[in-house]
């Protein structure tokens, strides 16, 4: 199987993550379901979009709709089986693999601006963490919920390391990109597990003291 | 008077009812003259304004600015006559209006997308409620209000469904599309007037239990 | 020194001076070094970014990204040394400085409206506010914040005045573009001065009533 069509398929896979996990985070506020259906979409495809329009090409969405569909079916699932997915143990597995869909649309995200030579070397890591984090921002917003930048999690975090060292990665050893993208995926995934896993957070000095 | 004319009209009064109705919305507030008129020109353009950004074409006010003319002598309007509008009679009139302007919104910017080709078929309904939807949701956010998407007032359903229905005949039936056009905005909006003649809401099934 | 010398060291030292108030106006709410990064820099290059999304062109920072890196520096500055920044003879100093920063966004934003022929002549006064605004709109989006539109502070106004008249030189008086964009920059921050100064506000008068 070549590289491209696992691509295709963990992103399909973390799409439907997305929606779904995206759901779950604003169900819990008495949604209807047109609401849903938009906050899920946004959430799994409004970083893309956002990256897109920065680097000033057309939206990923518009020639390959297949991840919109998977997205709106998503979010149907999710709505009528809504007490399934937040059970504990299988909102867990939900954030493993939301954890997998942020690594490898992070990394997707900063190899599409690299290719685009926008903003290098800088211009690839901002986009990278906008692909994997833009869509559950825009929903935070759209939802009004604190958004993930003033909570403490370990997300944007791991996935910015990610981005920064396969920005290096492509700099420095352009060879190895492919082996790179691979690694710094399974990194950011692991860091991310890690972190639902111990319920790890920013340790304390790195926050501003609350007045 | 041919159909160009007439939608430029229903566009010239549809901007100013939203400039209005958006100003109406945030006046209880404490909003000053500044503020008044920024948020209620976003209203009124700013659906517009995000789809030809993901459009990837010129923002519409950039050729045509007689839309925003009308939006800021709107803005000012209801400023010194706000007591005047929200009269409950009033009121009511301009919330047809503006379910109106979503109509035609809603039509033109889903005819917009599938004129350019912009994934069809699911990128002219998406743009289709961007178009309708896209400024209110905006001056909301600025505002610190909570959005459209988190009520459940019947008003990006109807719209929604207008542009499924105005796509399927965009698609199938292409010699119909001017009536299709018309038809679709006439079902929209009768759609938002019985929602505010009869408080129509989204029904309890369809919504998700807050917790 | 030329006249571009002359911005790009106004324009280094606003986006620092941006990048700071924009971090001490989120840092009570105790938020992590990642989010201060991120807000930080959203601050600072925001508004330029929206502005250049609108325009259709690139983002600023892709080709000079050394914006990017000072806003970045300036942000780890204040949050190592937040107690300094804080001292009230330092912060209405930084408060200056930044009122100077957005007297030269405005105008540049203004400015590059104006050359690329975008919306004349309303294109080049909405492009500067936005330019000005744009970026602390979106931290203080992001962070859940009250928006500047619903605060009653002098700060987008003076911009909005300033940029009006820059585009009147612009257009009535093109042989004095650069004796009015200096103008027109002091105006800006002599009002701003004066706000601060005195803790001017919008007078009540201008205000709807908040019911």
């Amino acid at each position: 199987m070549a590289m491209d069509q696992i691509h295709l398929w963990i992103g399909a896979i973390a799409t439907i993550a997305f929606a779904i996990t995206g759901v779950l985070a604003i169900a819990d506020r008495g949604v209807d379901l047109f609401g849903v259906l938009v906050l899920g979409v946004i959430t799994a495809i409004g970083g893309g979009t956002i990256r897109d329009i920065i680097l000033g090409v057309p939206a990923f969405w518009s020639s390959s709709q297949i991840f919109v569909w998977l997205a709106l079916g998503a979010c149907v699932l999710t709505f009528v089986a809504e007490s399934f997915f937040t059970q504990p143990q299988i909102y867990r597995w939900m954030l493993y693999i939301d954890g997998l869909g942020a690594a490898l649309f992070g990394i997707q995200g900063a190899d599409k601006a690299w290719s685009a030579g926008f903003g290098l070397p800088v211009g690839p890591v901002i986009l990278g963490v906008v692909t994997a984090i833009g869509g559950g921002l825009l929903r935070d917003i759209l939802a009004g919920r604190k958004t993930l930048l003033m909570s403490h999690e370990l997300y944007a975090i791991p996935v910015t390391l990610g981005c920064c060292i396969y920005v290096l990665i492509l700099n420095f050893l352009p060879e190895y990109t492919l082996e790179g993208s691979v690694i710094c995926m399974l990194a950011i995934f692991g860091l991310r597990v890690a972190a639902i896993r111990w319920d790890l957070r920013v340790p304390k000095v790195f926050i501003t003291k609350r007045r």
